[in-house]
């Protein structure tokens, strides 16, 4: 199967609307704090994944009520405020944005989302959550979805945003989309607040399932800090408007269908890394010869939230060593005299002996910023994982202190 | 029993003798970087405690074989490079570091621990550790345990040092230490290194049940960034020239001996939580409410851990919404409805609700240094746990780059 060219742009399927506006949340009257998202069609078919995390945002528990019904035509979503450990208020708080929004669209409250990002444990101020309910609905547009993608920013320097195409049956097809995302990033499950739109034709089991199979492959694959938050989202509009039959697997065209969806996905995730709170390195971690999948996974992810050695990866530190280190404590089955550490091409450890590389190359791809860091745990299993991170520097902290 | 007093220096026990110098592994000819610890009595008992982790550096492993003997005259230490991931030659290298350290003290090779400490995964550089040993040995005095502890440091920024005498059956005995530590610290175990001397008398069965209890209310409850080193050891000689008679569990002053070592390893260990690198804060992190004391613990290290709960501690971000977080994904059973957090006395968040505490006395507390937070898990559970640690700061970054 070719594979589908995703241009860094959202470009909206045809009948849907979106808009982004300043609306008081944050202080800077240059940033955007608040986005609408609507669907023409009002059968529009809806699926969402949402934080592990046992804390939920208010906002979260409600939209996860909703969508058992597969369907939705709106979402409203702001930034600098999370809405999460915010109690009973938090919960009325986020029903009067979804009671304001459905009004103003003539929508029932049912049909209609909430997405709150920002800081967390901080009450919300509602005033201009609902002066900007009044201005989003008016600048609604087709053309909309890159001032949508700026209103869902919190500490990301840049909007992140993907379209692709593609036939079914002969009728051309469309998924674009945008995310948020750059710190309090751990993904297990979704991450951070992503929406996609798409005018395939697809019921909700089967877009459930599309979308469970993206996320495990992008966002779930992401860490920037091993933290992951209570506001986590990822949900997916399909309004069928692309003419062609229902999608589901089985469908000749599921497959192509599948890739588009996983490769949006995967470009969002990547732009989230390449974001990431302070990041100057994109790392790519892989694991093998560990006693399972699942090994290789936990021994990554430990490996991509030690402090040691994302500081090390941010300078010049053999943060290998710091690997090995953590690969010895962080509970997966290795051989201590069997492991390798690999840097690109560049054997930094070779059965656990140090220092075969040659030093002016090391020395070359330390100062670049991106390279591939493959661990053998050395216990000879199948077992094999990788994860996307990123370096941390002095900047994340200064980012994350006030 | 009354409490023991805790002098912050070390004044060694009758019977030992120490040395510290700069034998030329670090580049500042102010810097020592090499340490000396001799037992003159020949029946010297020996116990030690070392890292949990699988990778374990060179001097590690060969002190834990010698000290099955429960006995041991002398240790080198050398700061600068901790032998790890090393492979063959790391350990050739600690055979070679005993085998002169005995010879110039007429001692057998197996009476001769080694530690090693500082940057892993570079090969040793063999001449200073001779030059070093040479320098060392004419040195040793009963008055040398304050140069022995600045032998031993890598980013400390002070030696860490406890005395403490106590009576047993009329004798006068005494225990002292000292250790180092400031990165790289989760004690799972050990942590980092320490050296405790006592002129008590006392087999190595009872003094290693006493180390293990003194260790885990100690250097086993403290975290300053996660990262289990393969380096810890905590080494304790006993001399016996106190003269009393053996003590034992059972003995009945046996609890006037374990108080005083306990004091002193925590003494030690909280001197190493206020060297935390970078640290700019003391944490007292309280579980209560959980169902277990392990998921009370479990609870605690992961709140520890967190990136984002250490830099919000460090500047004034409401952090206990960040422990929330945490609390909501580290596996551990909690009521979402019902946990509660203090800052000291003051409520931050009570059965879940937030905002209760006075402002005015949240943000002076928010400036000092030193203050406690209860976690409540809501579970009604009779589980709680104590761990000590500290906030994350620009300057921990700095520290780990390079």
């Amino acid at each position: 199967m070719q594979l589908p060219e995703f241009s860094p742009t959202c470009i909206l399927p045809p009948g849907f609307r979106a808009a982004g506006v300043h609306a008081g949340i944050k202080t800077d009257p240059q940033c955007f704090d608040m986005t609408l998202l609507v669907s023409d069609v009002p059968e529009t078919v809806a699926a969402g994944m949402f934080t592990t995390n046992r804390i939920q945002a208010a906002p979260v528990k409600m939209d996860i009520a909703k969508l058992k019904s597969g369907k939705a035509r709106a979402i409203l979503i702001n930034s600098g405020n999370a809405n999460a450990c915010t109690g009973p208020q938090g919960v009325r708080d986020a029903e009067e944005m979804a009671q304001r929004t459905a009004e103003a669209l003539g929508l029932h409250v049912d049909e209609v989302l909430v997405s709150s990002t920002g800081g967390i444990g901080k009450p919300m101020r509602m005033d201009p959550i609902r002066k900007g309910i009044e201005l989003l609905v008016p600048r609604l547009s087709a053309g909309g979805a890159e001032d949508a993608a700026q209103g869902i920013l919190t500490t990301d320097t840049r909007p992140k945003m993907c379209t692709t195409t593609f036939d079914i049956e002969g009728h051309s097809a469309r998924i674009s989309g945008f995310c948020k995302g750059a710190g309090m990033i751990e993904p297990n499950m979704a991450t951070m607040l992503s929406y996609i739109f798409t005018d395939a034709v697809v019921e909700a089991p089967a877009l459930r399932a599309a979308l469970k199979t993206a996320v495990d492959n992008s966002f779930n694959k992401i860490s920037i800090d091993g933290d992951t938050s209570t506001n986590d989202s990822v949900i997916c509009l399909a309004n069928g408007q692309a003419g062609h039959s229902p999608l589901q697997p089985g469908h000749p065209d599921w497959d192509t269908f599948q890739t588009a969806l996983n490769g949006v996905l995967f470009d969002l995730a990547m732009k989230i890394v390449w974001d990431g709170e302070g990041m100057t390195k994109f790392i790519e971690l892989r694991a093998e010869g560990a006693a399972s999948n699942a090994e290789a996974d936990k021994a990554l992810r430990s490996v991509a939230n030690s402090f040691l050695v994302k500081t090390g990866l941010a300078g010049t530190y053999p943060a290998w060593s710091r690997m090995l280190d953590v690969l010895g404590y962080c509970g997966v089955e290795i051989d201590p005299d069997r492991i390798s550490i690999y840097y690109d091409d560049l054997p930094m450890l070779v059965e656990s002996v140090p220092g075969q590389a040659d030093a002016e190359k090391v020395k070359a791809l330390l100062h670049s910023n991106r390279y591939t860091v493959t661990l053998n745990l050395g216990t000879g299993g199948p077992g094999k994982a990788v994860l996307y991170t990123c370096d941390c520097t002095e900047e994340y902290v200064r980012i994350n202190m006030f």
